[in-house]
């Protein structure tokens, strides 16, 4: 186990994490909000001292890096990362309990957007800056961010792509450019551009610039932490319409946005998942359009409405316009699937990802076919590339360890005594990285009534679905500590 | 395609079917039910001449048969029983709607008990005779009875195995003697002397013989239909220890009955399926027990009703001997993991079967343990045996298959606005052959308030379980009724 090499990034990732605290410190300073700005100084010296401790002791680092060293790098940072992110919420005495302030800040850096906060007009504008932030950065991964800044020598490709492979979401992780470095430049500079492109729109239609920017951040990580306690429900439909467009774009594999700029159109149109992306947004908006008629009166509200809220579910944001844990059961339940699917692979949505929908129908067609032609031999096919058995083999084990997480902590979130669907759409919301579930968590609600135990369950389940299960996981898996 | 063996197979499976009906049509004149032996009587003419037209129209059949045909005949087969089988209750009155008698017999062939009667007191006893004896003879199959019966030349050794493949629950069916006739002979020999065993301490316990009867096939098929209101409340501790012991034995696999025949203990003891089954119920028994404790403030009442509802609902019987709806969540949802577990393979039991489970899990550890060691190549075994890597992929690819199904049904099932706990649990209790769900469809409730299109969706699902998907699925595949 090379610990030294895993120490040097960990201390990296939380030196930046404190210097991506200094514009809500800056802000808190601005505003004057002192209790603020005092426990952002606080805890950025925290940071500070531990990653510079961190860095000490991993002097001399070996080079040697394997897959699973990669996975539990990621796993741990992003824990650390959380669990210092969520310092200034505490000493600021926005959540003056720690497990509280943790779940905020997980939910913030897992971009899922569930909170714990009643009331948002009290906390400081500083500290719901940095929450919001943290959807922003968590929303492409602060790995691929270090990797866009730091020199890669030759011999430490394969650690920036064991490291990039186990924090970017999707079935299968592709270079966009043969270098490790230029590929995560690209999706930054991607996800810089789309995110400005984003805040420009929203100030067009007269959104306050403090509001704009914070609402950016939560469409572009696709996370959904609001300001204000409904959410985006009072701002105009203009608003809601520019920021279900930008969420949906969000949604999309940014390989396409790359392909788009080397004007490979055809590509981009004959996408498979991109295909079946818009195809699932259009039928479950047109099905809910359809189905809340009868409560709005007439087309454009529910239009809008089921724009809005679809486009929010599944590419995992989280906001919402009306509270539609009073829709229809079937409008609901169309919700309630559309968050197990999720966005595309390469973007910066949860869930199980369409890519993977995509290639599990495939290999369940070629099943069925293969009844009916015993001796014919398969391959499947994605966008005429042909598939590795290993990865369509990873993605039914990831199929079913999703499932068995999904239900495992639903059962320790049933000992709180919610009704089944408080505690399964919050278990199901959180693990797909969403935000609201129904009932007790619908959009008007928040987890703050869940037990210690039931957080602390959440919290992992958020990192297991931004993380795709993996990295988390062998955190827990004794042997993968084991030297040798 | 071979239509005419289909057809001779189909024209014997109904003419047992007809056989089968005279227990109930006896039980109608003894007691003077007119109208239920007028309808026992009428159908038995219909089922019989539509017996006697495919056998005229399938006669010199050609002797290849291949596994899709065994599929489609097994598929055909059970739901031409079911539309059959449901004219008695649709004649005497007792469902003058035909798409409830449908739901009715087809919910008792499948051996899952989902009721749309809503006051079994005003039902003929023929007809409940005839309700639950369909669970009997769905437990076991009626192709095994049919194979335990017709002799088989050796050409058709193939076409047997297709068909007890097709039709037995569980991811592999291994021959226990090597000819195939005897197999089900064994299975038919050992499924009655259980059943009759239960039936002699039900009647020890002084219940009334017509109720023990029914009562029994209701055990011994994990069906689940009852003879009183409120299923099994008001019998005494004892009949509902018999029956939770009984349920609980009709979940094991039958062939561990055969080894224990032959001696075989450590086999047995050492069988990992056995094992997990076993586990997974104490370990339910235990939290339920301690959960609920609260509602009945003593440990005998406690544990009796934990003990039975957990194997009622393990086994997919579903039998009640409590409102187990007013239990605590958490309770609740141990209840509703047990649904979607099942029992074993090779039982009379439904759902996703334990030896399904144990080969996900194990399939999981090893892709786990891949990504510590990747250059490792591991066999998956189960009670020591390697397991073809085909079977895995066949079992990932069923869970993904039965969780699409499930979600695609509850969201048909949604149109009709229950809760979102109903929809879901009445999908789920029926897919994987049940009986009751959560609240409107809970155990002191049924299933009539449904509309005909989501009893339909339920009908669907409930065969889809009890055939493991593919038989019925084929059916709808327009490339299986290819020629060639």
């Amino acid at each position: 186990m090379n610990y030294k090499m895993m120490g040097r990034f960990n201390a990296m990732i939380l030196a930046i994490e404190a210097v991506f605290m200094l514009p809500a410190l800056l802000i808190s300073i601005f505003l004057g909000e002192t209790s603020s700005y005092q426990s952002f100084l606080l805890s950025m010296g925290i940071i500070l001292a531990i990653a510079g401790l961190l860095w000490l002791f991993s002097r001399k680092a070996k080079r040697d890096f394997y897959a699973r060293e990669g996975l539990i790098c990621v796993g741990s940072s992003w824990i650390l990362m959380s669990a210092l992110g969520a310092l200034p919420l505490f000493f600021s005495g926005a959540l003056p309990n720690y497990i509280d302030a943790l779940f905020e800040i997980t939910s913030g850096f897992t971009t899922t957007g569930s909170s714990v906060i009643a009331n948002l007009n009290v906390i400081p504008k500083g500290i719901l800056y940095w929450r919001s932030f943290t959807h922003w950065v968590g929303g492409m991964g602060v790995l691929v961010f270090l990797l866009a800044l730091i020199p890669v020598s030759g011999q430490n490709q394969g650690f920036t792509m064991h490291l990039l492979r186990a924090e970017s979401p999707g079935p299968d992780v592709g270079k966009l450019v043969p270098k490790m470095r230029q590929t995560a430049a690209v999706l930054y500079l991607s996800y810089l551009s789309l995110s400005l492109l984003n805040l420009v729109f929203l100030l067009i239609g007269k959104m306050p610039l403090f509001d704009a920017v914070c609402t950016m951040f939560g469409t572009a990580g696709t996370g959904g932490f609001g300001v204000y306690n409904d959410s985006l429900a009072s701002f105009s439909p203009y608003i809601h319409y520019v920021t279900a467009v930008f969420m949906l774009l969000f949604g999309i594999n940014f390989s396409c946005f790359y392909l788009l700029l080397l004007r490979q159109f055809r590509s981009v149109f004959k996408d498979e998942e991109l295909r079946l992306y818009f195809g699932i947004v259009t039928a479950s908006v047109v099905l809910i359009t359809w189905n809340v008629f009868r409560i709005y009166g007439n087309f454009s509200d529910s239009f809008r409405h089921a724009f809005f809220q679809v486009a929010s579910i599944t590419t995992t944001t989280g906001f919402a316009t009306t509270d539609f844990d009073l829709w229809p059961t079937f409008s609901k339940s169309i919700l309630f699937l559309l968050m197990f699917f999720g966005a595309c692979a390469g973007s910066t949505g949860g869930g199980l990802k369409m890519a993977r929908l995509l290639l599990l129908f495939k290999s369940l067609i070629r099943n069925i076919s293969q009844i009916l032609h015993p001796n014919k031999v398969k391959v499947i096919r994605v966008n005429t590339k042909p598939i590795d058995e290993k990865i369509i083999a990873n993605t039914s084990a990831y199929f079913f360890v999703y499932m068995i997480l999904i239900f495992a902590s639903f059962l320790i979130v049933s000992i709180d005594g919610f009704s089944i669907a408080t505690g399964f759409s919050a278990v199901v919301s959180c693990f797909n990285n969403i935000g609201p579930g129904f009932e007790t968590v619908g959009p008007t609600c928040n987890f703050s009534s869940f037990s210690p135990l039931s957080k602390l369950v959440l919290i992992f389940d958020m990192l297991a679905g931004r993380l795709e299960i993996f990295p988390i996981l062998i955190l827990f898996n004794p042997r993968a500590w084991k030297r040798g």
